[in-house]
C-alpha cells in the first residue's frame, strides 16, 4: 500500500522537528520544506538539513523568499531581539518578533506543494499556549486557513482529496512537546531554536526562543542537549 | 484627510491595470506588488513596471519567488501553453495554465505588505466568468481568504482595521473590464496579457489569454493597442 504523502513546514527547531518525527511515526512520506527569508542568521536552514537528514525525508525543499521587503520584525529587520524576559513580559502582546503574515506565506508555499506532490496532509508546529501572542498560532485562524485551502485547489474544487492542516503541539506545554519528541526518538542535539545564535550556531541562552526551551528541558529535570555560549 | 491605503497585486496585464485604475479613482493610495516567480518570460514584469509608472502609483514592490521548485504549470514548467482554443475548450476543465496556489501565495505576501503600511483593502483581479476553471478565482476562495486573513494579523486580532479584499473585476466580461478601464483612463497599449510573448514582448495572438483579450475589444467594436507578433 503506498504511504499517504504530508508537507512538513521544517525550521529546524525543537517544535518542527518533534512534528517531523510525529507525522513520519504515523506512517506518513514525509516532504519538508524550509525557508530562507532573510531571518539574520543561516543557523536556522542548517538546523533543517540536519533534521531532514536525521530523519531519512523522501524530499526537502528550500524556497528563498524575501520578507525583507517589507520590515516590520525583529527576526527580519535591524531591531534588537528582547532578551531575559519571563512569560509574563513575554504574554499580553503581540511579541516584536512577530513575522507579517509569515505562517500564512509559509502555509502558502507548502499548499502548492502538497498539491504538486498530492500530499494529503500539512503539518505546521504552531502552539497556542509559549506564543499565544501570535495572531497566526491560533487555532482558529488554523482552522479558516484550512478551509480557504480546500476552496484553493484542484484537489478541493474537483472533490477529491480533502486537505487537513495538522497541528499537533497545538495545546501542548513546551515540556510535553519536548517528552513526546523524546518518546519518538528525537535528538534534540541537532535542533535550533534561538533567535539569536553565534557564528558557530550556539544559543543565545536568554531569548525568549533559549527561555521556553531552557525551561521546558528543567521542567523534565532534564539538560538541553544543544550548544549555547559561553 | 489621510487618503486610505491598499495594495494591488499588478501583473501589468489588463485586468490587474483596470484594477488600479479603479482604486485610484475610489481615492487610494496605491502600493502596487509584483512578483518574479519563475514565468517563462519577463514582459510581465517590464509591462507592471510600466503600468505602475504611468499610474504613479506611491510604491512598486516586486519579490522574486520560485515556484519553479514545485512545477506543475505551463506557466513555470516546459509545458506547451494551449493556442487557439476557443471558449468551449477552454471551459470545464483546470486549465493547464493554472499556477499551484499562485493567488493565495500572492494573497499572503499582499496580506505581510498590508499589515506593514497599514492598507486596508488588498484589489486582486480575479475573475469569475473567463478563466471559471481556476479555483482560486471564486467567489467563495476569495471570502473565505478574506475570513482567514483577518484572524491572520495583529491588526484582526486587536480588533482594529478589518482586512477587504476587494473584487472589482469578478462577475465582468472582458468586454466590459475594458470598457471600464477605457472609462478610467486606462491606455491598454502598456499593458501585456499573453502567455507566450515574443523578444520584444510583442503578444502570440492566439494563446487562451490573447485570445480572450481580442474578444473583448471585438466585442466593443475597438481595436486592440497592444503590439502583436506578425
Amino acid at each position: 500500500m503506498q504511504k499517504k504523502k504530508a508537507v512538513i513546514l521544517l525550521s529546524g527547531g525543537l517544535d518542527s522537528t518533534t512534528i517531523l518525527a510525529y507525522a513520519k511515526s504515523e506512517g506518513f512520506e514525509v516532504h519538508a520544506l524550509s525557508f530562507l527569508y532573510g531571518q539574520r542568521h543561516d543557523t536556522e536552514l542548517e538546523a533543517s538539513k540536519r533534521v531532514a537528514g536525521y530523519f531519512g525525508v523522501k524530499h526537502h525543499k528550500v524556497i528563498q523568499i524575501d520578507l525583507r521587503a517589507f520590515g516590520g520584525s525583529a527576526l527580519t529587520a535591524d531591531i534588537e531581539v528582547p532578551k531575559g524576559r519571563d512569560e509574563a513580559e513575554m504574554s499580553g502582546e503581540i511579541p516584536i518578533t512577530y513575522v507579517p503574515a509569515r505562517n500564512t506565506i509559509f502555509l502558502s508555499f507548502a499548499l502548492a506543494y502538497a498539491e504538486v506532490n498530492g500530499a494529503t496532509d500539512i503539518f505546521i508546529g504552531v502552539n497556542a499556549i509559549d506564543y499565544s501572542g501570535y495572531p497566526d498560532c491560533r487555532p482558529e485562524y488554523i482552522a479558516a486557513y484550512e478551509h480557504m485551502a480546500n476552496l484553493a485547489t484542484k484537489a478541493g474544487v474537483e472533490g477529491g482529496r480533502q486537505l487537513k492542516i495538522q497541528t499537533p503541539l497545538l495545546h501542548l506545554k513546551k515540556s510535553e512537546i519536548i517528552q513526546m519528541g523524546l518518546d519518538l526518538g528525537v535528538d534534540y542535539a541537532i535542533t535550533s531554536s534561538c533567535y539569536d545564535p553565534d557564528e558557530d550556531g550556539r544559543a543565545c541562552g536568554v531569548c525568549d526562543a533559549c527561555h521556553l526551551r531552557l525551561k521546558g528541558f528543567a521542567a523534565l529535570g532534564k539538560d538541553d542537549p544543544a550548544a549555547y555560549q559561553g
